[in-house]
């Protein structure tokens, strides 16, 4: 029960803390933090938490993250689906607080898009759909890679959690321009729900392209981490 | 007696790094350092304190994660008052070198806010009360999960600095357009004491909230940790 | 077998990670993420990926790495071929991926750069050959130090990636303005194939310059690290 | 005689890098790295280099430092003129290669600064004589207390470049606007060299200051670790 809870509350910190540096912080166009701070909060809250909860149930947070290391023999399937219903929760609570917080200022409003992901006239640069499904499927593919060979037996011990945050960091300044950067479902979710409208219509790629991507990742380090046996 | 003179150097280092890092570059728009810059000068005090002094005071270096430590067992109720005092002492000689050095130039003005905490017309942002009391509560709540968890015995040894530093970096991502991001009574009395007027009548918040959060915190990662056993 | 696919994948990693960073943000010139983001972007890179197959191919990357650390005795001369031709394919695979992403939002034009490098009328500074070519032989040869004592022995067990991808980090947050910064023939190969015209006739300074630093850098180190014996 | 090699490519690579990467994105307003790269660039120069050759020469890389760890215990006397000798003489060096990158630039001049440090009308925030001295002095001295604590035996093993390194970068954060942040005479002196007038007359503040600052930090130091005997 209690790793549950765990992922839980990691999910709320991911999106509390990297939709939300995006959201509040985006009247201050001078001082504000830009995409690279954006990209570091996102890695950041998986490197604190990694930290802080990866002893008690491996810090996924992303349910692409619990399916792929199911697929890479990491994870055991019956725990799919309480990992999964608790990751979503947390981002939907993570969202909830956020937008307490957000609304606490004259003038916010939901409409201009609480960090949701898009593709086309939603996507920060206008990236057509295509492009939208190519990067999140590769960018989720390549952090699988990251996440199965850092935690890796034969890896350095202890570091894992500083790839893995800062390769969510790089994920981010690669793809925000593109998709806002999704590569979790439960991040995507957590504040398309507060946005309805054209977020939830468009939420379904934000499912389908993380879980392709963390698929293919699972398969490609099976295959080059072989000489293991 | 030398862990209440370590905690002492180390949060006179919190407010002049973190608080100094935004008040000296403030008037620099092109070429200055941002709300990421600032961000980053918080975590990195904290980070570089606890690898220099960690081993002497355990490097606290604020009354909320003391008495969050305290609530989880994991720091004696007798050593808080000589921890805060000194926390807080060290804080004011902060905020009094800081004062030396930025009064070296021509035209300033403590007036313009000293990097001091505060709600409403003196949250950098405009937000409401509620909005930084929840804020400050959920970033020090989150804040005590992590030095909780990056401590904890199953955690790896030695990235603890790396954990906690850079959470303060993240906390201030999200929060510094909401309250100026206090989580800690110290850093915020330091400056208060200096900038007097609002930001002292403000002060009892960035006591308040933060104790209650680190509290909070403390609870929380006693519960899902709870497989310890 | 396996190694080379490794090579492969983090090659072309390197490159859509670094390049995709600078070509994707590059019309977002307020919230963008400049030079110190696409900096952050390759060294995240080599970071995530010296974790990730560190343990499978030793993480070059790059054709002056390889060689590099062929005449300094820590790589055996015959796996030099078909490292260096895994990379130059990684790399043109992670520019076609890029291409691929980037050529899905109205007005992409290749004719900006696609993120090459180049000397004279096409370095971002201005900057002449003789700069150029000076600027990448001494980047190429710190970053070999970089490499060969970080890994050395005696060095700190498992800080290696840090180090490194810090490094590149580093190296580019100096050179950009100068050469758009290679030290790496297979990070130039592979965009410079796309833009074709100028990028490709200025290739040979980014396989000649980078491979006479690293010989450099092997040999100094190999002079420092003396007392070993 | 190997490690005073290995010092003097260390601080070669501190100014090289350090000023570098304030000397060559100085003319990229919109995309260049302000002071929060050039913070990082002088961080991760000692970061890299500590990793790379901590293990040869201790990797002081710094007159100021030789001289505190020497009235902290750790560190002979008798090393200290060949230390600083090949500190300074890096310093020359690596100012020596950057003018020849950068005056591969159609209108580059010396006489911008060439990120040379001073006071009063060469501080970049026309900081007085009072500031720019009291401000190093308290830099270099938690430099010290840095560099002491993080590499004491008590503290975590292997951390200590990444603490000394950061802790350099939060130092610039903090006093770029103040001094251009010196706490290094041997970085001040190599570009001094080159700028001669000003920069070389005011050269002494940044001898004095920070070795004043040292010698502070290793008394300080002394006192807060004593519980140790």
């Amino acid at each position: 029960m209690n790793k549950y809870v765990a992922e839980l509350f990691g999910t709320f910190w991911l999106v509390l803390g990297g939709c939300g540096s995006a959201v509040l912080a985006a009247s201050f166009p001078e001082l504000g933090i830009g995409f690279v701070g954006v990209s570091l909060a996102f890695g950041l809250t998986v490197l604190t938490m990694a930290f802080a909860i990866g002893h008690i149930s491996g810090c996924h947070l992303n349910p692409a993250v619990s399916i792929g290391l199911c697929v890479g023999g990491r994870f055991p399937s019956k725990e799919l689906a309480p990992y999964i219903i608790s990751q979503v929760l947390g981002g939907i609570l993570g969202a909830g607080v956020l937008y307490l917080i957000a609304s606490g200022k004259a003038g916010f409003e939901l409409k201009t898009g609480f960090a949701s992901n898009g593709f086309g006239a939603h996507s920060p640069g206008g990236y057509n759909l295509i492009s939208v499904v190519v990067c999140e499927i590769v960018m989720t593919m390549m952090f699988l890679i990251i996440i199965l060979g850092a935690t890796d037996e034969r890896a350095p011990k202890g570091f894992a959690p500083i790839a893995i945050g800062l390769g969510l960091t790089l994920i981010h300044l690669i793809s925000i321009p593109v998709s806002n950067t999704s590569v979790n479902p439960a991040r995507s979710t957590g504040v398309a729900i507060f946005v309805g409208d054209w977020a939830l219509s468009q939420l379904w790629v934000f499912w389908l392209a993380p879980i392709v991507g963390a698929v293919l990742g699972a398969l490609v380090y099976g295959f080059i981490q072989k000489d293991k046996s």
